[in-house]
């Protein structure tokens, strides 16, 4: 090499860290630098709503190799041969000398740093609600260490009673669970009409109902206007409604936005959605300047449209393919992303991966869906409920997204249907897929195959799905409907929806038959637990001549509304 | 409908009754009939080393719906209007007539049951080692109701002080650890050099050390030669290097093969595998034959071979089809598998998907692997090691197949891998997979991703990995290599190998690259404790100009062998 390659990285938390080292892999004779703001080094920021949860006690675990080594500059040097400047903030890029000034935040001391490549991971910067009160003593963040180990000591010390957390996305949600464990009475209050939005509503609101048995309190549908105060001391917040909540503390999740300013001061091209804009290998506008993390745009692979996907691993995929093109020039490809996402909720987990109903019909496409709720193993060893969502595209039958929530195993199934789409599978070929059998993981069907057989069915005629929102509906309108529920009685009286509805054992009914309605074109919609003899009493009144036979999906694991019993 | 349609399926275990309920959604006017040898239907028989090992006290469990109800002939008459007659025999398919003859177990009677379309899912049946005294007291298989409840009462009374499982199969190893949980002494015996046939020898290792570290004694490359008794009661297993192995009880698991003998005897096509030959439909030589289960051969859809793959997963799955066809005509397809499998054992969890190495070399593949050992969460999180095998095709770059064991979570890396085999990706494809993260699930870049990551570096010789066997054969044969392990003084006090090694940690690594080899030509290899500081130092010493660096795959995580310490 007749020079070193001088590559220099703006952001030091994980696409940052992790671009720096591969490329450090590609050529151990490079120059590289990392410049970080702050003082730490590759935070695990995923993980800050379980360090103030007190999963564990040592805030350097969020600093840590697998080893237990901190990641600080002596070990970026030592480890990596990389040299990492903290507490210092980029201020400017100055494309035409290739530099980038730089300012301590401590000392003031402005330098400037020349580059042959650039790599911007800036990251993204929390959104805050534009109310009055927002400065009071009391309101925080859950996007720096220093905010994680603010809430971890509100949580030692157990001196606050109350607390609100605004916004119920993933991370309002972590938040939730952090601070209830810590004793603290939680509201999680949201503009939106629903907790999750990723979820379509009746799953979000099958979490929604978890976190309330939980002890949770959950306002949707309900922006905050105000942040109440008294001597600059956070009091409770008020919403549009005119509810106000009394509380010592509140924690702001409502989102956050690409850190984009330094990249569109340099003249960078910026998209719509706010982050730089990259092509598939990652470069910016500029081809000596490549970008990664939470600071760019990328694609959906499903509507093939522009977003801001802030999540932790792909910043991290990014950082591997930057790290490889500013060595070995335009080579490695980020494709884009299906925005799969989990996360835990007190005993719950809920994971999406490609689209929910919702944003597929947004995108334009025709879908097909279906609710299966089911355990996650064999009842003998102790199966846990799962309920799932499957998305096709009714038009080619393809998977465009799959939603999971419960208590049993929801990472499994995420994970088999995000590589589904990958695969870009039809809902026919995940009939036949061929996954891991085991009594102790999964029943001899797995749910996600399982789901994508009744998705099936439905595509081919052979069931007729209703949504347990369409039943309601119905319900509440009066519609002349007669509701079959096709458990034994032992089960009725020990739950039941109390909506109206006939309960007759499927094992009863061939012997019952004249007890149902003698108009042969009445609306019949049979249900179970989790509506698989509900499926069969359906198939069983079709064979008798009944005309209008719908099974409700998921049965009564998966209606989102209150029960009688 | 004119007639009735009458459908017969011979077998009510697993592919038997699936069929026959499929069926009966199909259409729910059929007649549909299924006549079992035994008198238990719908066994979960994946179940038996459960109950076996006292997951659970109530056999029934192994017979239930997941709502409570026993499968007996009353509930599948009831719940589903199907006739299942038990404790009765097919004699004999006369395809001319479309009859099956039966013949009642206790009664003796015969009758002669005709069919529009017939089902055979007869099974199969165990293979028994063709020595001496193996019709000894003592000696059992664990395949049949009558088995698991045998085996279960000798667990309950704990009059047994030792047993000899035959076999290390998936079942051999399930009733090891089963036998072992009642506090018998277990030994595990096999003709085949390792453990699970289905990993490769270095994965099958590790598989063997946690057994062996459990308690369990393993001899394997040593066939059963005779069973020893005493008054016609089981004393003792001989082996053919002449060891004696005392003992009570001995369970044989050597594998099963296909129940096709009713097919054979009716004309109909078996294969080479002894398995029925059926088409994608699902359809024997006979058009109004259908079969599905244990009792046929399927594609590997890797090698295109045919094979037999006894899998209560596939069964399920075939049976779906089957009950599909034989309504509809051919229809519905099943095309194969990808030999997908999982077992539990003790504190690890073992797994395949697709081709081993040594099945895709056999195959002709060339292939590329790699061994990538991490832990399956960040380490706060309490994180349990994974050792992962990925296999590849090296003219195309696809995905062949993975082996995964340990503590950690296999399962969801076996069905991620299963589902990138169905869609037919590509290594480079995996690298920027998109799979559920957050802390208490994966670690930022999965295990499985980072696996692929690594084989992709091996494809582009950015990393040049060697097998913890290689460089045992290596040290044994006393080649020059130097030998070096880039972790801290503390971890190799706490564990290490022992065979030669070097230690400089990598920290210090580049202040002391001259106690390293003057001669740059000399083979280097590097190691941590999974090797990923070991890929950072052999890259370090690259760049300084070390001609011929290797890093041994998975680090000591992956070696199979007997450490130092």
């Amino acid at each position: 090499m007749s020079k070193q390659r001088r590559i220099v990285v703006i952001g030091g938390s994980a696409a940052g860290p992790k671009a720096a080292a591969k490329a450090r892999r590609m050529d151990p004779m490079a120059e590289i630098t990392i410049i970080q703001k702050s003082s730490d080094l590759s935070m695990a920021s995923c993980g800050y709503p379980y360090y103030v949860g007190g999963c564990f006690e040592d805030r350097n675990q969020l600093l840590c190799t697998p080893t237990g080594v901190v990641r600080d500059p002596r070990f970026f040097l030592d480890a990596k041969g990389i040299n990492a400047i903290t507490d210092t903030e980029v201020t400017a890029i100055n494309r035409t000398g290739k530099t980038v000034t730089t300012r301590h935040g401590v000392t003031g001391e402005i330098a400037e740093i020349p580059y042959d490549k650039l790599v911007i991971a800036t990251g993204a910067t929390p959104i805050l609600p534009p109310v009055p009160g927002a400065d009071l003593d009391g309101i925080t963040t859950l996007q720096s260490m220093k905010d994680a180990d603010y809430l971890r000591k509100v949580a030692d010390e157990k001196r606050i009673a109350a607390a609100v957390v605004v916004g119920a996305g993933l991370i309002g949600v972590e938040t939730c669970e952090a601070l209830n464990l810590a004793g603290i009475n939680i509201t999680v209050v949201d503009m939106l009409p629903q907790v999750l939005m990723f979820l379509d509503w009746e799953m979000a609101k099958l979490v929604e109902n978890h976190m309330k048995a939980a002890g949770a309190h959950i306002i949707t549908g309900n922006p905050v206007v105000e942040f109440l105060g008294v001597d600059g001391k956070l009091t409770g917040v008020k919403l549009k409604n005119g509810t106000e909540l009394p509380c010592e503390l509140a924690v702001v999740a409502t989102g956050v936005r690409p850190a984009s300013r330094l990249a569109a001061d340099a003249g960078l091209e910026i998209g719509a959605t706010r982050g730089i804009v990259v092509n598939e290998y990652l470069q910016t506008s500029d081809p000596d300047i490549y970008a990664a993390g939470d600071c760019i745009e990328t694609t959906n692979l499903l509507t093939r449209k522009k977003i801001h996907a802030p999540y932790g691993d792909l910043a991290n995929l990014q950082g591997r393919v930057v790290g490889q093109n500013v060595i070995l020039g335009n080579h490695e490809v980020f494709p884009g992303t299906y925005q799969t996402g989990i996360c835990k909720v007190f005993n719950f987990s809920a994971g999406v991966t490609g689209l929910s109903e919702r944003c597929a019909r947004e995108a334009g496409f025709d879908t097909v869906s279906v609710i299966y709720a089911a355990p996650d193993k064999p009842g003998f060893m102790g199966g846990k409920l799962l309920v799932l969502k499957m998305v096709a595209d009714a038009a080619t039958g393809r998977l465009l997204g799959m939603q999971c929530v419960g208590p049993g195993d929801v990472s499994k199934r995420i994970a088999s249907a995000a590589m589904a789409l990958h695969g870009k599978l039809t809902i026919k070929e995940l009939t036949v897929a061929d996954l891991p059998y085991a009594p102790p993981f999964s029943p001899a069907i797995d749910n996600f195959i399982a789901c994508a057989h009744v998705l099936e069915d439905k595509m081919t005629g052979q069931m007729k799905g209703i949504s347990a929102a369409e039943v309601k509906a119905k319900v509440d309108a009066r519609e002349p409907i007669y509701l079959l529920d096709t458990r034994d009685p032992d089960e009725y009286q020990a739950m039941r929806l109390g909506i109206g509805e006939v309960l007759i054992p499927l094992g009863a009914l061939r012997t019952r038959l004249h007890e149902l309605p003698e108009n042969k074109n009445r609306e019949i919609i049979c249900y179970c637990k989790i509506s698989l003899r509900g499926y069969e009493a359906a198939r069983l009144l079709e064979g008798y001549g009944w005309t209008d036979v719908k099974v409700m999906e998921g049965g009564i694991m998966a209606w989102p509304f209150p029960r009688e019993k």
